[in-house]
């Protein structure tokens, strides 16, 4: 790709975007297709799917089978109701000729783009929760994020590119792009999110810092609730990394599971707390505006998903992309994937016609109390047992959020972890600081570890485990530079620390306060030794 | 890959297969993998769902949705009974503990393998429809064989390679490896499938052919009811193509989704047809062995589907393979896909539980006979509007199977296109003879087309379309073996021959008897002007 003019063009100044509501259509973006995405020519026989509609056709094309022949005559679901306290709603999905679209339409081979009633509902939905600030975006569905993700690396990456990507990053994400030679450009964060400076700084260097290697052209982040770090973008940060991406030709790609699972800050004087559903438009106002809505060029994908908000076997969800993409993506799904299952997309596409849009928002915001519940449990489990404050009393640590602490010898407080208590997804991200902890200074001086962090780190989480209660090891979520760049001072992570994740998603309040309290036990005996 | 010194040794003659029920282990294959199937890593995150399991165990790793947060809570299916006249069996999935496995189980994310009773029934069906010749073979789900082979030539081929296939082959599997900077190696076939003759010399020539390529490690092949050309490989050809790819180090990877759908052959002279099912240790022997029943080395991977047994839009199948196969198509599964549908999984489960695999057996034989039905449907279609003769009466054309011819002059016969007919499957593939066109003699004479062949095929698919009739083009299905080599002559075809495909699967007898009137019609007027 020869890219260095358009990219000395997009260094200049953006375009102003839509100013009075007149908005326009996606840029020329093609570009940023890798080779083998260029190459893709439609599949032949789903092009040929198209006469066959025609009136009158008799069709000896093709290849399906006869859908009398199928064994499935009808499908029923009992689903909550959109607040899940009303009863079960019944879901009829039948072969009759009345049933709109009939079952068999779902069980038969699809054209690829998916149910067009399914497609159009995810439209009509983009437009109402993001409205996106130019016109001609469009939907295509997949079978679940992390085949998205797949077929994005497909688009975009050629072997060798860097990604730019937030500072601890999702590791199935990584563990696609590894294998395809490519690595991270991690972008330092803070509790808003990845910080422009950082990521200015890395693109505007970047032919100095990586001479010969072509500067990175895609971003991957999850932009509410990140995995594992739990923070959310703020929207005015999500300004100023567009404009930077602009500014850089870069491509965003937002994948946003945890959206509608976004919460109010943690009040660490609260005694108590209402979990009350607010109007939708409430609801709806109440959530940071996602990179779609601030994108005037068409350069943001946004990876959209069903797992999180309604199961994440169903394996469902959707692109909103560029026409440009949209298109490459199709072509890329006709030959790796065709449709998500028909059987998913009719349970979805059934229920949310049942529910309405207006019932699928009152049960999203029903979920979203549900996981603020949990957070909130989790939260008041660590106030409990540790010695909990914000971390402006330790300025020592360079933490942001809260401290927990536990007694030191005469009435000191020896920080243990600090946190941001999360504002959206499913995830707690704690910083351990290990430099008073006896048996990491006995590893750390014996200069026996080339990782003294992560050595600790590893003793430390078989305790937990031993003591059965697991956490995921941070460095699960180091972003992949390389072979030579992986130890806690090879990557530049602050000395002494390092980082577990904790979800709050998936246990009940009793399992997560025997947890947190079997943690304090194995922190107590380990630093008190 | 340095593999000059395993492919010298497997050069040999092969090591002999089982004696006296004695079978033994998968060899070592592991040179076959292609450097990005090397390089991937266990996903970390689906590791430690593992310890999740252990007694007393608090999890806080993790990140799945808490299933008592999903929308779903039972699902049921009105499906036929194994025999359908024997009316509909009601299927329940439900929440409830003593439901196995619960329904939320189906709804959550799984570790990537799918659902271990669909996989315990799909190594259990292995064992009794295949009977490996080895001993450690193993299954793994996947959503159905578009992305099975998808994740195949991410297996095993690099770019540049090329990969032996049938002289026509899947267009959708090609439009895969077409952008992957693959190539086909077309091999001739009769009859019984590609020819051992052929197969063998393209491998022992390689070097001489195409010197600096790297010889062909991977065949790909839809070994019943071919897709176009009808074809079923026989048994006797099967191993002497297996003892070719043991010879030459081949990987034979075996798209079967016809497998159940073998017919028995069509009887020009036959006046009536019994369509009676047997017993259905009768029909399992009917089938012809697949390639995996003579595999002593655990050399094929059998793409299973079932698309076309069940439905296409459940999106499901499974591949089996040599462990070390699965278990890298399995760290594939975990970044590009994660597992099938859950729902769709649920269903197939609960569908074959409740039928029984003898059920579904009964079922398969029902729906073979259907099938059948309607390949003798379109054959005697044929045979009523075109003078239906054996091909041994038009010794000049090189044809195979069965001639269908028009009223000439003076009484003579014009061949217009020969088929064999199918003995599985669901496509019957015609080869067009235009040498007795006078519109295509023009075309031709006027030197003014490269491709005089493809230029008269289009000018008649267009006619066909007009009339309201769709067929597919032979071209879909050429081998790309490169830009150079797409016109008829540089493929070495016949001259003035062209192909169509035409299904016998989607149609009913009135409207595939319409479809050959028209088609009928057609060739008279362009035959005769």
């Amino acid at each position: 790709m020869d890219d260095s003019e358009t990219k000395a063009a997009a260094l200049e100044e953006p375009a102003a975007p839509a100013v009075n509501g007149v908005i326009t259509s996606a840029i020329d973006l093609s570009h940023h297709l890798n080779l083998s995405s260029r190459s893709r020519h439609p599949s032949p026989l789903k092009e040929i799917i198209k006469y066959m509609a025609y009136d009158g056709m008799v069709s000896l094309a093709g290849g399906l089978p006869h859908p009398s022949l199928f064994p499935i005559h009808n499908a029923s679901f009992s689903v909550s109701a959109p607040n899940p306290k009303e009863g079960n709603i019944e879901l009829q999905i039948s072969n009759n000729p009345t049933s709109t679209p009939p079952l068999s339409k779902f069980l038969q081979y699809g054209n690829c783009t998916g149910n067009a009633e399914l497609r159009q509902w995810c439209l009509e939905f983009t437009q109402q929760i993001h409205r996106p600030a130019y016109k001609d975006y469009d939907v295509l569905l997949h079978p679940g994020n992390t085949n998205a993700w797949c077929k994005v690396v497909g688009l975009l990456c050629e072997k060798g590119d860097y990604i730019l990507c937030e500072s601890y990053t999702y590791p199935s994400a990584q563990a696609l792009w590894i294998p395809n030679e490519n690595f991270a450009a991690p972008i330092a964060m803070d509790g808003e999110g990845i910080m422009n400076k950082s990521l200015e700084e890395t693109l505007e260097s970047w032919d100095s810092t990586h001479p010969g290697v072509n500067r990175p052209h895609v971003l991957y982040l999850v932009s509410v609730g990140s995995n594992p770090t739990g923070v959310s973008m703020s929207a005015e940060r999500r300004k100023q990394v567009y404009n930077i991406c602009v500014r850089y030709d870069v491509i965003i790609v937002e994948d946003d599971p945890y959206f509608f699972l976004q919460y109010p800050e943690f009040d660490l004087s609260a005694t108590s707390t209402e979990y009350k559903a607010a109007s939708n438009d409430e609801y709806l106002s109440s959530l940071i505006p996602s990179f779609l809505h601030v994108d005037y060029q068409g350069r943001v994908i946004r990876l959209e998903s069903f797992s999180k908000t309604l199961a994440p076997g169903l394996r469902l969800g959707y692109f909103v992309a560029n026409p440009l993409f949209t298109e490459r993506l199709l072509r890329a799904t006709e030959v790796e994937t065709q449709d998500p299952s028909g059987v998913s997309q009719a349970l979805v596409l059934s229920l949310l016609a049942s529910w309405t849009t207006s019932g699928y928002i009152t049960w999203l915001q029903n979920l979203r109390l549900e996981y603020q519940r949990r957070r909130d449990w989790m939260t008041a489990a660590i106030k409990e047992l540790f010695d909990l404050s914000p971390a402006s009393q330790f300025p020592e640590l360079r933490a942001e959020g809260l401290v927990a602490a536990i007694e030191g010898s005469a009435g000191t407080r020896t920080p243990i972890f600090s946190f941001i208590p999360p504002t959206g997804g499913m995830f707690l991200w704690t910083k351990f600081y290990f430099a008073q902890n006896g048996k990491y200074q006995v590893i750390k001086n014996s200069k026996q570890e080339i990782d003294p962090e992560q050595a600790f780190a590893n003793k430390l989480w078989s305790e937990l485990a031993e003591e059965k209660v697991l956490l995921t090891p941070g460095y699960y979520y180091h972003p992949w530079q390389g072979a030579q760049k992986t130890s806690t001072s090879a990557r530049g992570a602050d000395p002494d620390t390092s980082h577990f994740r904790l979800t709050f998603a998936m246990t009940t309040k009793e399992d997560m306060e025997l947890g947190i309290e079997r943690l304090a036990k194995v922190v107590r005996r380990s630093w008190s030794s």
